[in-house]
């Protein structure tokens, strides 16, 4: 997908909002874990019941993984039947991937083209040639982890490097890699005033914003640091919106949560 | 596994020489590819053949993705077959990992209780809570990316932050963390000058010793800085050992540049 699809996209639907399918066995409603693939059908209902409402879906590979080749299937048949169903929905494989230049070729192959996904998430310890493997696949998008949404991010991403701080200096080097310009980045939510500074340095590329609701980010806050004329932002809700209730009607609690945030999006835009 | 029982096989063995089993389907004899699972065909010869020489092997998770679920499937075979015929050998889930805590916890689970590996690769970006989830686990270990063997590891992992060097700076806030008795840390042979720095921050520690080989690094450099009392060290060598050969007798070559580095490290113990 490219850039400016995604752009349509959000203005077309008034939204920014990305959904994060983040799926714990022992979370979701247990009827479901009498199908034959839970995880799938629990995505499936999910994706039927909110894809009108939010710009793009992100399933975390943690969670996938931790169920073995089972969790694969599952993730294979998620990405598969967004593909199938909805081509304009950009797609993100929150994998935090990054390694020596030949495995990360072989990295973005297995989410470009086996999977199919638009975009991967990418950390950026490794530095240059462990990015720009994943930055030559056209119409491909990589999300560099810069300023995350957790306690963590402040052992190293906010340390001073050379007079700034280490995010910025990720921020700032990775813009001259090469295809630099099919790079996003993750900014947590829980630090919105960051943003300001953020823009100084990458003002028109999109950010994945993850740590509204569950991690106590606000929705209000990040529009009013990190917006740009494009919007510029994918607000991500996992939690939030997924378990919103684990009876029944977990998809149409899901729906009611998911339309409350387009709804403050379509006011903010 | 426990440290001290990896100490007593590196002993016995006379080696501590960790074999990585990056299987790319283009490198192994093509005769292979008829196999039902090449990629499992191939790593049971190779370990069939050298694992009296080594110590580890570690398995590079992205060449395994790259195969969508065939490779899963092969990853799963692979480490199941390693556990039944050779439990004293150390296993490294090479995965480079790394998330938010809860998100860690399912990574944690997919490699050391699902898969069953010894060990997994861990990135050090997002800071403490997203590394200690894997630290919980007893007899497992989690080995912290500190200074990599790409060229990338100069755009950030050698830039100073608050006097020190970044990977120094890991290094250092690791120690603090809960069951950082079970860190291990990758430190690249292209960087063996390194080592005595290195050695003054973790003396104890064991590093996972990368790019001896087709990356450059020197063996006896790499011992001379960074071997302590309990050796400490498990030097990885991948496509160097694995793709010796490309034709019938695979195996026995692979063997043979595996005897050839034991031998090289029995002098050295």
């Amino acid at each position: 997908m490219t850039t400016e699809q995604l752009i349509a996209e959000i203005k077309k639907k008034k939204s920014f909002l990305c959904i994060g399918l983040d799926v714990d066995l022992n979370k979701i409603p247990q009827y479901l874990l009498k199908e034959d693939d839970p995880i799938f059908a629990f995505n499936k209902a999910i994706i039927d019941a909110t894809h009108h409402l939010c710009v793009a879906y992100k399933p975390n590979t943690a969670f996938y993984e931790a169920y073995g080749i089972k969790g694969w299937q599952a993730l294979e048949k998620t990405i598969k039947y967004l593909n199938k169903n909805h081509p304009e929905i950009f797609t993100i494989a929150d994998a935090k991937r990054g390694d020596i230049g030949n495995t990360s070729t072989m990295y973005a192959k297995a989410f470009f083209e086996d999977l199919g996904f638009d975009s991967v998430t990418v950390a950026p310890y490794m530095g240059k040639d462990s990015v720009e493997p994943f930055l030559t696949f056209e119409d491909k998008h990589t999300i560099l982890l810069a300023l995350t949404s957790n306690q963590g991010a402040f052992d190293f991403q906010t340390k001073t490097v050379d007079g700034i701080e280490l995010y910025k200096q990720v921020l700032k080097t990775s813009k001259s890699w090469q295809n630099s310009e099919n790079l996003m980045y993750v900014v947590g939510a829980t630090k919105a005033e960051y943003l300001a500074d953020i823009r100084q340095i990458i003002p028109n590329s999109f950010l994945l914003v993850p740590g509204v609701g569950a991690q106590g980010g606000n929705l209000q806050e990040v529009c009013k640091y990190g917006m740009n004329k494009n919007i510029g932002l994918l607000i991500n809700s996992s939690r939030g919106i997924i378990y919103a209730s684990n009876d029944n009607n977990f998809a149409k609690a899901a729906a009611n949560k998911a339309l409350e945030l387009q709804q403050q999006m379509a006011e903010l835009i």
